[in-house]
């Protein structure tokens, strides 16, 4: 009996082994040597415990929990109580005064990026990204029936090319998709650039009749150390934000993100109508009830400054750690100012000769073609301060024996 | 400026307006009579309190967030231990052996839907239902690129019509959902019939060299009144059973649901992988977090068999107020079997005639049209008893003025 799974799925099938193959190796090494003696770099899974607040939430959702209907469905939307909370954050945070009608409760960035591609693609629409860019990008578009198609950034600053972006745009560009901080180059877009980013699609949207939309993908936005990520709601109607609070209050796993629209576009209440019946018929249906109790406590928390401040310098302590063990190894890197990722370059020009050699060192990382640019590696330090103490041997000893 | 949203999404949205039309003449009632003056059996959404393990389990998780990475991602299929319990509880529900392989944790039901349908279809293959059905299979479907029809069921019992079935089959038909306990009209279909249905399913896989799957959609199998949901998963490899424990632990919001692949289907592996994949690439990612504990812990609990016990004796006594009420006003309906829906037959052959006479008396109720099949309405009874007892003259009422 043939055909278990559609084509699309088999294709995916066949590229995903390649990437399980790594995950796989990196398991097999891990058993091997011990999980004491791999330094797995390859993942960016936020490793820190929640905010002391996120206890305190859960508590008093156990209580809560004896009341009738305490878990049952919510407006798809996301709780009223939440969803005023968020605005009154992103107010500040975008610069601009939003109202609780201008944000919906996804779950996770992800969720929400996927109910936006849904309420605005047509069949073969094409959304345009820059690369180096989070390779899931192309997975969301196709899901949506949309094209996925990405304008590379400017080497070594990978700063958008704006005048590349301007000259990629057709007739059938309905989205450009920013990703600031940046996975994997940890590189925060300017507000100069995200303002030449919104003229040129500004433009675009008069030449050909249709809304070109930015979407700034921020979910590491709460994550940046020495600058802060400038606001984008404020700059252009053409702008939309999803964010969430996966990595600034590690909560990765249970989904608690948003979709946050400019009180600068006027028809943003049929494009809000739009997601809210798709976070409902795509299956999402809501944000988990606890992720929302979660996000709005924290947010309404007196100590938020002082959590989100504790948790960057967490990472940052990383990233010097990182990136003083690269340089004494000889490693280039353009210090990443937010998110918690390193793209280096490879010593090698083909970067998974040197991927193989960092993992004779039992050093684990993914290749840059992955991000759509090759040469380089991406390195995640959202692992334990000892993992990057006890890899500075082996990175050296890698670029040494590629000399 | 033109095209906000994408022209199948401004199709949703004109749609849409009507169903929200009820909803806000629904809440403008509210707010003219007081909601206490209103009785609205138009909503399916479990009222009750979790079950008092989930409290314990919050309260766990509590103390269990001050550890590092306790909310960090887990795999994309779920915790291990989580997808193990349930493999576990299902193995005993669907009368074979599970192991934690075969299921995948989902966002609830609904998200566990648009996974399989992801993974499934190529683009125009179809997706027979059965009418009456759950109005949001057509969306999963074609949010899937897939095209969805629906088979008439037999008159007044409301089982499917194995023969109408096998005529509608052909060689574009990639799976056949079934919905027991159904919503709406509360029955469950028999083991026989869900065998006869098994048997077409594999005479047109033959026939047509591709599987055609079975999907068991079973939001409701732990609650029923008078008699089990059959197993389905013992039955056929083409079955694949879809449920959640939104209802049963009145856990909705928290949206945590499953897919179970039957251990007859010995190429499951390749479609688990794809379901991972698709977990993972639709924004999904993974369960939520909290929602795997809960269902993990309610599932491990000794006194789950009362707990579900408990909660069913709740809608059990609900429905049988509901039925005298019925009988009283002189209304024909089936006594439902399971989930917490009567669908009544309307006095008028147009069914939105009765809706608007029991609108005048304060009772909102759904027309059966919206679930394909006209002459009907549904009445959800996951509402206070009191609400019931308040309904009483006001069914009689209605009826009275439509002689």
């Amino acid at each position: 009996m043939s055909q278990i799974v559609s084509d699309y799925m088999q294709e995916t099938l066949k590229h995903g082994s390649a990437i399980r193959k790594m995950f796989e190796e990196g398991n097999a090494m891990k058993a091997k040597f011990g999980a004491d003696k791999v330094c797995d770099f390859s993942i960016g899974n936020p490793d820190l415990a929640p905010p002391s607040c996120v206890q305190k939430t859960l508590q008093e959702l156990a209580e809560k929990s004896r009341q009738p209907s305490s878990f049952g469905y919510m407006q798809n939307a996301g709780f009223d109580f939440a969803r005023a909370t968020l605005a009154q954050f992103l107010t500040k945070e975008q610069n601009i005064t939003l109202d609780k009608n201008d944000v919906l409760l996804t779950c996770g960035a992800a969720g929400g990026m996927h109910v936006l591609l849904r309420s605005i693609l047509n069949n073969g629409d094409v959304v345009l990204g820059i690369s180096p860019f989070f390779v899931e990008y192309i997975k969301y578009v196709e899901s949506n029936n949309g094209i996925f198609k990405a304008v590379p950034s400017h080497a070594e600053s990978f700063m958008p090319d704006i005048d590349a972006i301007e000259k990629a745009i057709d007739e059938k560009t309905r989205a450009i998709i920013v990703n600031s901080p940046n996975n994997p180059t940890g590189v925060i877009y300017t507000k100069e650039v995200m303002q030449e980013l919104a003229k040129v699609a500004e433009r675009a949207s008069q030449k050909y009749g249709h809304i070109i939309y930015i979407i700034s993908d921020e979910p590491y936005r709460f994550l940046t150390y020495d600058i802060e990520v400038p606001s984008v709601l404020d700059i252009s109607a053409n702008f939309i934000a999803i964010g969430s609070f996966s990595k600034s209050l590690s909560l990765a796993g249970e989904r608690i993100g948003y979709v946050a629209l400019s009180p600068l576009f006027e028809e943003r209440g049929t494009l809000m109508a739009g997601l809210i019946q798709a976070n409902r018929f795509l299956g999402f249906v809501n944000a988990p009830t606890v992720g929302q109790y979660l996000m709005n406590d924290a947010l309404s928390c007196p100590d938020l400054a002082e959590i989100l401040e504790k948790t960057k310098e967490k990472y940052r302590k990383r990233r010097d750690k990182l990136a003083e063990v690269l340089t004494n190894a000889g490693i280039e890197y353009k210090l990443p100012q937010g998110a918690f990722y390193f793209f280096i370059k490879s010593p090698t020009q083909d970067e998974k000769i040197f991927i193989e050699e960092l993992k004779k060192e039992h050093i684990l990382a993914v290749p840059g073609s992955g991000y759509g640019v090759s040469g380089y590696a991406r390195l995640s330090y959202a692992v334990p301060d000892e993992v990057i103490e006890r890899s500075a041997a082996g990175y050296k000893k890698a670029v040494e024996n590629l000399k």
